[in-house]
């Protein structure tokens, strides 16, 4: 037996699931594998997309979790920079140089607001949201203690039922007070409907964004009255970015899931009917799994359970076969059903997981993979950022 | 505003959500924190029965993935050592000292052997398990390569559907086999029922493992026939180690939830119908959280969402509340039902996972509190050994 020996873990600790150069045949299993052909064009599309409807995209970090990532939506996609949803999260990609950083959710507790207002000393424009008039004060201090300025978007729930005000009463009351406040710059609006992303036809997804681009459109109206101008209306997710490019009021999406594709996504019908992932998306993002046991004639049992992946929007299923299936999941563990018992131990399967979100925020590698070999090992560098 | 300084995450980027001596209200969300009241008591109680009842304890260590609790369960609780599932956690616990670790799950892929088989070289005693006759001679040849031993035991599929055999006649040639290797030694069963520990009814429990006992009393007597001793016969839940105790055949428990319950093991009832949570053990782990945002004024959005928890065995718990609901979940946020309209921006909740172990896996940290003071600061030192 020659078994590889260049795995860094043993002596010091340190886990990696493949280095560069090494065979697609020798990764270590379970890790997130992305295919780089697929992803590229993945990234090209949607940037060629953007810029052909003149809109800016803000990628959305908290999908990937990873610099690496980004950085490629931005040299090949032309991403102007980052949306995230924690401040421990946005310090990550302030760190690593990204400019243009919007954390896309309220940050209300006092050390979270203090990391905020000094990351601006890190040469990044930070961008944050706002839909309760008491955090414009502590948000305004902070800021003024550091000596920095922070943008902040007024946030509207248009139907994901989660953070935002619903009115534009509400809008105007806390754009005024941004506006007022010291070292805090009024800078739109951040509207995006989480709740409609995953509807499944494409005219109930559309019913939904109508209803929501007609709340911003008041919205911005009514800021424009009161002399407020929203630079940017930002929102729009991979289920719905093309309402939003057409809505005539958002100038900036927000797309993540685009770049790597998951079940729950790749089951939505675009506009003719079709799967997104069988035509708009390629799947980019898989959990390889090796197969580890199979006492049982009909069930292969492989090394990807709940620790490898997240299941809240069901199973993963098995790229590119249909003679097995992806049916159970215990934490380290998947039952895969192999009627035709054509599996053998340690044969390497490609898993499309349920959810690629939380999915990536368990794991501290991607394996880039390119013509069978291994191309790069990017960290999920805020992997586990919840703060 | 004096907001805390003292966390080190923004220059160095190195995350933590709290700092021995500092004051529970002052933690930083979403993260887990350990009532080490309420876990010492957990941990001596199942110590105290394991001697009573003359088992072996082997703490399962997958559950918690930390050598810190791993030790509280040695020292306080008498555990002889750990069992875990990958031979990278394997890795982590034989690192920090630990001297009688098995593995109780089936290692394939070449590398996973080689470091399996190098193993002992720190001092440990290396169990394995194995279910499959070709699986023998990889396990030999690289324990021979090392110049190391082995121990193996051979898994029996008693009803939990994944890896092991089903008959007493697999189990005897595979343990024949081990036998006759060379560096290899066969040490015994492993039979774990884990489909059953979750179970409502204390009888329905009961009847599934009687199944199992008999299943593994089967194989220890075929054994015994074939002159080979079963040293170590292991197994055992949260949900089901009184059974294993009083069977007469097993000798090793590999209880793990049972340190810090979770909501869907507190669901199950002990023999007097009573949930297990309201008596048998406490809730020692919780994951803690903050409210972020109240814009609607039945709705509070708190900041736990699926990144700081695993919802396979459904939604945690507000704990100690039954005027608020914890009712939705999304990548960072959950939807916590507050009809009364009692909650207030940045007020603290402890939630009680669904399911302990894939959540403590997304959790760099345990923040063990007592007293309203934070006591200590734990690694969760295998997370994402996944390997």
């Amino acid at each position: 037996m020659n078994a590889p020996t260049n795995f860094a873990s043993y002596e010091v600790g340190f886990d990696v699931p493949a280095l560069p150069g090494m065979d697609e045949a020798d990764i270590q299993t379970p890790c997130l594998i992305l295919d780089l052909d697929a992803l590229e064009r993945n990234v090209r599309k949607m940037g060629d997309y953007a810029k052909a409807h003149g809109m800016r995209h803000r990628a959305h970090g908290k999908m990937h979790k990873s610099v690496d990532v980004l950085k490629l939506q931005m040299e090949l996609g032309g991403a102007i920079g980052v949306c995230c949803q924690k401040v421990s999260e946005a310090e990550v990609f302030a760190r690593a140089g990204i400019k243009d950083i919007l954390v896309s959710n309220q940050v209300r507790d006092a050390a979270k607001i203090d990391r905020l207002a000094r990351m601006p000393k890190l040469g990044a424009r930070v961008i944050v949201c706002v839909d309760d008039l008491a955090n414009v004060a502590d948000l305004s201090a902070a800021a003024q203690a550091h000596g920095t300025t922070l943008e902040c978007l007024v946030e509207i729930d248009c139907g994901a039922g989660r953070c935002g005000v619903k009115t534009t009463d509400e809008v105007l009351t806390i754009a005024k007070a941004i506006a007022a406040a010291p070292n805090l710059k009024f800078s739109g609006i951040q509207a995006y409907q989480g709740a409609m992303q995953h509807i499944d036809g494409y005219e109930d997804r559309k019913a939904k964004l109508d209803a929501a681009v007609a709340q911003v459109k008041d919205a911005v109206a009514g800021l424009k009255t009161a002399d407020l101008e929203a630079e940017l209306v930002s929102g729009g997710g991979t289920g719905s970015y093309y309402f939003e490019a057409e809505s005539g009021v958002y100038n900036e999406l927000q797309c993540g899931s685009y770049a790597f594709m998951d079940a729950d996504y790749g089951r939505i019908l675009d506009k003719q009917g079709k799967r997104i992932d069988q035509g708009e998306w390629e799947n980019a993002l898989f959990i390889l799994t090796s197969v580890m046991s199979h006492a049982k004639a009909d069930k292969a049992i492989c090394d990807a359970g709940l620790k490898a992946q997240s299941v809240d929007s069901g199973l993963p299923f098995v790229y590119g076969r249909d003679d097995v299936k992806y049916i159970k999941c215990s934490d380290e563990h998947g039952v895969i059903e192999d009627a035709p018992g054509v599996l053998k131990i340690n044969e390497k399967l490609r898993l499309v997981p349920g959810h690629c979100d939380p999915t990536c925020n368990v794991h501290d590698w991607y394996v880039g993979v390119r013509n069978g070999k291994v191309e790069t090992l990017w960290p999920v560098s805020a992997r586990g950022k919840a703060y």
